[in-house]
């Protein structure tokens, strides 16, 4: 059994409105060092496999279902 | 300056109907090991400040903005 993370973001420059608004929410409570923000969808998945089939098929999860390719970047690892 | 990386979760036993849509859409296509699937919201934050201080910095924002206590458990680690 695996505990995967899958992390799936927005490629560089697409519109990200979540993202600045939390930005602006910050600054406003004085958060000043603040730059940007980036949001991203995270997913902790459980597989009945091996690691590294695990996140082979982690792999094929995201280019089926939890990513579009045409606005997302994603990213597998092994959850600690 | 540093890239800070906040990952706010769900309090186990609290309702996660996105992840559950997730874990059946999965099934539905085949993937027929996945067990449990969690969702999360994750922050990307620069922030103008050396590690340590990000890193509190970074805590603070959960306690002021991110995360509800009622309802999230967060974490909070320097991106790569």
């Amino acid at each position: 059994m695996t505990e995967i993370e899958i992390r799936v973001g927005l490629k560089p420059g697409m519109a990200d409105p979540e993202g600045a608004n939390v930005q602006k929410a910050l600054r406003l409570l004085g958060f000043d060092s603040v730059g940007a923000v980036a949001s991203a969808r995270c997913y902790r998945v459980t597989l009945e496999l091996p690691e590294t089939e695990a996140l082979a098929e982690a792999e094929r999860m995201c280019r089926h279902l939890l990513a579009n390719p045409v606005v997302h970047d994603y990213s597998i690892t092994v959850a600690e």
